[in-house]
Parts: structure tokens; sequence; C-alpha cells
């Protein structure tokens, strides 16, 4: 855990702050116990007890969705706002500005759009599921048109609450990237889309044999996931661990932090770099600006984008233990554990952290070609929500722009457009957040290395604890105060691009090809 | 997961009490989230998230205390009643009787009363952990004054509501054993007095040695705790299973059970027992007439008293676990999962199961001694709450009656009257359901003998399924329709007595001692 920042006073008993605060603590502690349901659900929960559990969260949301939408609480918030004088804080400022935002959100939509939204979502995933195992794009179709036209509706009905114009897309993407335009996506991504092919190839044309596949047991994965977080300042009285089939990061009290991973046969690595990622996200939780429960509640206690958030998860897991310098010293670590070196030699060891071989499926995709699978799906977004593309068209689209930009076709519908869960529940501009968090994790990378050296000499001496102590006094703080690209250009000084990225995948394709 | 028993129909949609259903299906559903709350706590939950942990219990708390007792709940109640007619089944009379007192036992208490409670209940929980750990019974006084008085006003406030007139200890002991009397207890506990310390003496003075000390390495515990449980038809889709501080078992749906053990480091058969034993208490509650979900929140679908619930846990550890049947199948998989024979045949196995020693703690207490502690605790309660005993009386008093019933004379009050949790947050009423467990699983028992055969026979062929089968028709799906004594008089045709257990023990020590 780590020593909280310096915080705004707290707002005096009995005044329209602290009024307003009383009812966030509550609102926050039924979120959080939602947040404690979904760990159990994921994590120990029968498979039998899923429809009460679905009950459960219903009431819950029901609940939540009242207490921040409510004519009560919307008197809470116009009497701090109307209370707020000459001396109120910047911070006091910010977030009375944005409940308001978000309180102008929940208002602006029609009940009943929520309600068939909700049914719609559930319906998705439902057929989604179904679909995709029986590789039938035709019977999810239907869902997904249904998805898109309330989705439409409720972009209409939101961008009434927004402070600026945006389009369909971009509304419905603000919740994840708070400020996010498709200019600027569109201005990321135009380097990678012209680069990243060009060094994918590269790799495939090299000669370089495939790394050798060592499997390790289950039991070692699990020590060298606990060695590897001990190793981190990883502390169980703050935190716990679990296991779940997809591997996951969850906060459910100002000092109850939960991680999840999962071993995956033939994956030797997977747990090890899931554990890495999740503590990551879990590091950047522990370490928002809350001071005690009293913060807890606050927007500005919050996480700031989900871009930032795969920042923090991405730092650790490519910066640090995909690093060369990690490779070295964990090498032997994982040769003694397993009593034979596989690998013979820590140059395959570290060749077998980094595979760069493109694949069909995003979630399996290595750091070369993950950013080109988002590009596919935002282009696609867009291009269904603001284009008028037939919902039929979706498959073959996908499959000649997966040609167009990793050289692959999908055998099936099921490898192909069906395999993500997110448009299946309707989720449209959560993906982009992906890709931002590695050029976000890239460009906060280069700054340290600028005032710090590399950070490769740092892991090489063990001396993560500095890395993590940079991003503790940089980044967390900043909680929800700055959005991705404020956070970005506070931090490194210069505006959010592409370019830190790339230097870093030249840099390493050409060390990995080297060897 | 058993198959459910013939239900009364659904009652029709939009009636009173098909409102008042859904109004107790939403209070159920909050009560099963606090449920799984209390399962994570005891089971993952980092230590610092206790705090966070307590507000959210305690929102949940004020939810449900709401629900069950604001005058809309009492409307629907009052609405269903008059709807009654003629054609109304003895199961719903029978469910709005109970909803009814309890309803009327929520309205008679004081609301500041019940707060003033909660706080001395918290209070005197931490003030007796402190005083435990530095065994000073002085620090600790003064608190529990203070929650015998609130629990004397309590009853007083609780005695309006019941339908015949108790005396202040069986007021407040009816939440945990309905319509249980005094007189019952002095009845049913005197032939324990008279006949336990000669059985104790008799096992003292013979020159039996102590059992081997084998200890089991925890993966082997483990093991043989899921090897129990596969032989008793465990599915783990509706039951999971944790580690906790101490063992316990938890309802979090109506599909969705969860039992917890722990591995104590010098007691092979520590976890083992406490599975058979909690797995006892969840197929009772798996077993409860529920039917589908749609029942689940009925007063009918519960559990009708701690005393019947400890029976079946009972039953499996005891009549179960630790008979020589038992030992003899189950000696030779000890032996070989450990791949040796520490007690050197099933004998000393068997003795080993059934240490009988008495000690001054009763967590850790035999089936001999154990329900001595209860006689003990039952007597002081009343001493205290009904006839003035002054509470800096009660260690000298407790050392008095322990010498007088065990032979022995606690050394510290850490030991003696500050060993358990009960008192200390003022929970008064509850210990003599423990001994209710051992005569009502004792008579059920013989009444299962009666007419099916021994039960070490049924165990020595494998066939525990039969005596599930029995308790599953016979016992479980009364659910609340009878109290503990109802429910003995249906099942065994005959009044609840102690004599039924004494004939189990005499055989037992006499079948031990000859060995």
């Amino acid at each position: 855990m780590l020593a909280p920042p310096a915080l705004p006073p707290m707002p005096a008993a009995g005044s329209a702050l602290s009024r307003l605060q009383q009812h966030l603590h509550q609102t926050r502690l039924l979120g959080s116990i939602s947040s404690a349901l979904y760990f159990d659900q994921n994590t120990v929960m029968p498979a039998a007890g899923a429809a009460w559990r679905g009950e459960q969260l219903a009431l819950l949301a029901g609940q939540l969705h009242e207490r921040q939408s409510s004519p009560a609480y919307a008197e809470l918030v116009m009497a701090a706002e109307a209370d707020l004088d000459a001396d109120a804080t910047p911070e006091q400022r910010s977030n009375l500005r944005l409940l308001r935002l978000e309180l102008e959100r929940q208002r602006a939509l029609d009940p009943a759009l929520v309600a068939a939204l909700a049914r719609a979502q559930s319906r998705g995933n439902a057929v989604w599921q179904d679909a995709r195992r029986r590789n039938d794009f035709g019977t999810f179709a239907p869902a997904l048109e249904e998805l898109l036209r309330l989705r439409r509706i409720q972009a209409s009905q939101l961008a009434r609450a927004e402070p600026v114009e945006r389009s369909p897309w971009e509304v419905l993407a603000q919740p994840f990237e708070p400020d996010i335009s498709k200019a600027r996506l569109d201005a990321l991504f135009a380097p990678l889309k012209a680069e990243l092919p060009g060094l994918l190839d590269r790799v495939a044309a090299s000669d370089s044999p495939p790394p050798a596949a060592a499997d390790l047991p289950e039991a070692l994965q699990e020590q060298l996931c606990s060695e590897l977080l001990d190793s981190w300042g990883y502390n169980p009285s703050h935190c716990q661990r679990a296991r779940s089939a997809h591997p996951f990061s969850c906060t459910v009290g100002p000092a109850d932090f939960r991680i999840t991973t999962r071993v995956v046969p033939g994956q030797p690595f997977s747990a090890f770099l899931a554990t890495a990622h999740e503590w990551g996200h879990s590091l950047y939780e522990q370490g928002l600006p809350r001071g005690d429960d009293h913060w807890f509640p606050w927007p500005l206690g919050e996480a700031t984008s989900m871009g930032v958030h795969e920042s923090q998860s991405l730092f650790w897991e490519c910066r640090v233990t995909r690093s060369r310098a990690f490779a070295d010293r964990w090498h032997p670590r994982f040769c003694s554990a397993l009593g034979s070196d596989p690998w013979g030699g820590a140059p395959v060891f570290w060749r077998s952290l980094n595979p760069l071989r493109p694949g069909l499926i995003r979630v399996e995709a290595d750091e070369l070609s993950y950013c080109l699978h988002i590009v596919l799906r935002y282009e696609l977004e867009l291009a269904l929500l603001e284009h008028d593309l037939p919902v039929a068209e979706l498959p073959e689209q996908w499959n000649n722009r997966m040609e167009a930009l990793l050289g692959l076709r999908p055998p099936s519908d099921s490898d192909g457009c069906l395999q993500d869960i997110h448009w299946a529940e309707g989720l449209l501009g959560y993906f982009p957040s992906y890709a931002l968090g590695h050029l976000i994790s890239a460009q906060l990378s280069e700054r340290f290395e600028h005032d710090h050296g590399p950070i490769q000499t740092h892991v090489a001496a063990g001396d993560e604890a500095h890395l993590q102590s940079w991003l503790a006094s940089t980044v967390w703080p900043l909680g929800r105060s700055v959005n991705s690209e404020q956070l970005v250009e506070r931090v490194t000084g210069r505006p959010l691009s592409a370019e830190p990225f790339l230097v870093y995948l030249r840099a390493k394709v050409e060390a990995l090809l080297c060897q």
C-alpha cells in the first residue's frame, strides 16, 4: 500500500458539500457491494448460483441508478453548487463539475430506453454465445442490428448533455475515454497503420526460429507469480489473489483490492504476464488520490480513463516483465524452480516472453499486432454506427480488413467478427482505449527514461521500486483531475503521439531479430 | 442437489399474497447479498478491507430492517391475511402466521434500543477480544453488565409480541429455538447432568492409552476431505468449498451453497470432521422445501431451529464419520494416502477419531463432555439474566461449576468464562441449541435404525446415500412447518428425550474401552 498524497480539506459538517458527500459515500458502498459480488461470481460461486446472482446484481443496479438520478440527488448537487464560494478549492469545483456532467447524462436518458437496452444487451450476449459456438453470424445479426439501433438513440439522447458537439460514436466513447474525438484517434492511429504492417513483415521474413515450447507445472507457475508480486512489494493485507476464467483486477473498498489470474495449459507465461498486468491495474487503483475512506466516493478519486488504466497494466507487463533485463534476471529463477533450462539460456527465454507472430485473436495478440486489431474494430464501429454499413456485410468487411492489416483471413466468423464479447453487449467506443494504453505507456516510459535513465537499468538492478514510486508521484495522484491526453502532457511535457510506441517497437524488433 | 418435494401452488399474480411474495423475494435477495459478503469476508477479503466491509454490511442491515418493519410491509402482511379465504392452504396460513409473529417482534422493539444494542454488541466484542487476550475479566465486566441490562429491556419489549407468557431468557431464545421453555430444557438436561460425569469418570479410570499422535500433511487432508465429499454426492456446481479461520456453512442463494474448513496443525482429523459437520448443515439447507426460487423467500422454506440444524451436522460428523464402521472403511484410505499406518490398525484409528477426554474448551470438547459445557452456560445465563448473579461473580461461579461437572478448574478466565464470543456480543439463549442438536440427532438415528437397521451396517456397505435419502424424505421437507420438538415427535413417534443420546454414549464408551 502506498502513502496517500496530500488532499483538499474535508468539507465542514452539515454543509451542502458534506450532505452530498454522505450521499456519494452510500452510493459507493452499494457500488462496491456489486464489485464484491462480481469478484465472488468469477472466482468461487457455484455455477447453479448464476440466476440468483443475476437478481442480486439487478437489485443493486436499480438502487444505484436511483441514487444517481433521483430528484433528491439532483437537489444535493444543486445545493452544493450554490454553496460554492470564492474559497472553494479547485478540487471541489472539479468534483462538482464531474458530478454535474454525470447527472445530466443520467437525466438525459429515457428510462424506457435504459430498460430496452438492458434487455437487448442480455439477449445479445445469449444469442452471441450460441452464434459463436456454432459459427453462425446470421443468428447474431438481428440482435446486433437492434443493439446498434438502440445505441444510436441513446447517443442522440446523451448528446444533449454533452458540453460540446460530438458524433454518436464519440458520445458513446465518453465514459471510457473522456473528451476523446475521432479526429484525435485518426491522427494517433495513422502512424500505426502505416508502420506496423511493415514491422510485422520484417519479423515474418526473418529466419528466426520459434522459441522453445516449454510448459510449466501449475504449482510452479503459482509459485513464480507469488515471487513476482513479493518482489514488487505486494501486501496481502490490502490485496488478495484468486483464480478466475479470465484474469481481472477489481476494487472492493478503499483498502480492499483483488487480482485474479488463470493457468493456461501449454502457455507457460500466461499466468505470469497476466499477474504483472493485473497488478499494474491494481497499483493504479491503490494509488488513486483517496487519502482515506472519506475521499473514496468523489469523482477526483477515480481512474481517469480506460486508456490510462491500460497504460499502467501494460507498463508492468511489457516495459518491465517482457524486457530483456527482466528475462536475464528471472531466467535463473525459472530454471531453478523447474530444475532444468528448457530454453537453453536467457536469450531464448526472453524471446519466449515476446512472441511476435500475427494471429486472428485479439486477446492473444503480441505487442506488434495488437493495435492493428483495435484499428480494425474502431473503423468497423464507425462504419456500423455512423456510416450505414449493413450488419450483414460485417463478416466480409472484417475479413477483408484483417487480410489487409495482418495478412490473415479468418477461416470462420468465430475466429473473426464473433470473437469479442463487446459488440454482443452493445459496447461501442471501448476498443480504442486498449490501443491508447500502449501509446500512453510508451510515452510515459520515454519520459521516465529521459529523467532517470533506461528502465532496463533499473530492472537489471532489481530496482522496480524506483519505477513504482515514479508512477506513484506523477500519474496516480492525478485521479480524474485531468483526462488522458492532459495527463500525458502534464507528465511528459508533450502531446500524446504514437511515436514513442513506434520507437520502442522498432528497437525491440531489432533486438529480437539480432539474437 | 436433491429433488424438491411437492409444494403448495404459487399465489395468483396480482393477489395480496403475490405482492407480499415479491416483497419477501427482494428482502431475501438483500439478505443473501449479506451472506455473500460474509462468506467473502471470512475466506478471501484482505485484512485492511474490514472497516469498509463493516459499512457495507451495516448499510444492508439497515435496508433489511426497514423492509421487515416498515408500515408498507405491515400493510402487505395485513392485506394477505385479509385475503385468506376458505381455500387457503395450510402452508399459506402457516407462512402468514410466522410472518405476523416476526413483524410483531420487530415492531415491539424501540428503535433507540436496537441502535443501543448494536453499539453495545460492537463494543462488547472489541473489549472482549482484548480482555481474553490479556486474561482480564475486569475490563470486560462493565461491557457485559451493559449488554445484560439492554437484553433485559429487549426481552420485556419483545414479551409483548409473544403469543404466550415467557420468561426473559425464554423470549431471547425464541429466534434460535422456537417455543423452547426452561421447564423443557431442565427436563432434558437433568439426565445428562446425572449420568455424563459418571461416564467421564469411567473413561478416566480406564487404563486405555491415548491414541497415537499422527499428523497429516495439509495437501493430504485436503485430498481426503474431497474424497469424503465426493463419496457423499457432493456437487461443485451447487456448493463450493473454501478455507476460513473457523469452519462454517452458508447459503447464498436457492442453488448456491458454500462450506468452509481449516487445517489445524497437530490435529489430523480436524478438517475432515469439520467437513463432515459443515456438509451436514449444507445438506439440510439444500434440502429445505423451496421447490424453486419462487419459494425461497417464505418462512416455511427456512430451517426450523438451530437445534435441528445442529442435529444434521452432528449426524454426519458423529453418527457416520466417528463410527467404527466408517473407521474400518476409511483407515485403508488414510494409510494409502499417507503411505504408512501410524495408527497400527483400524481400532486405534477409530479411537483417534473419538478422543474421550474432558477439557476446558467447549469447541474442542468430545461427545461425552460437550453437553456439560452447554449445561454450565445455560445455567449461568439464567443466573445472570433472571436471578441477579452479579457479573463480578461470574468467573468464580464458572470455575466452581466446571470443577463440579468436569472435574477441571480453569487456570485462567481466558480458558474459562472468557472463552466464547457469544456473551461478548450479548448473545443469550443460543447455547442450548448445541446440546439439543446432540439429543435430536440421537433420537432421529434411533428411529432410522428401528426402521432400516444399524447405521453402521449402511456405513460399512458405503451406502450413506440411504441415510441421506431418509433425512431428505423425513426431516428436511418439514422446513419451519413444525418446531424442533414437533419435528422429533413427527419423525420418531415419541417426544424428544435424552435417553437415545445416553444409550448411544453408553454403548460407545463400552466399545471404545473394550478395545
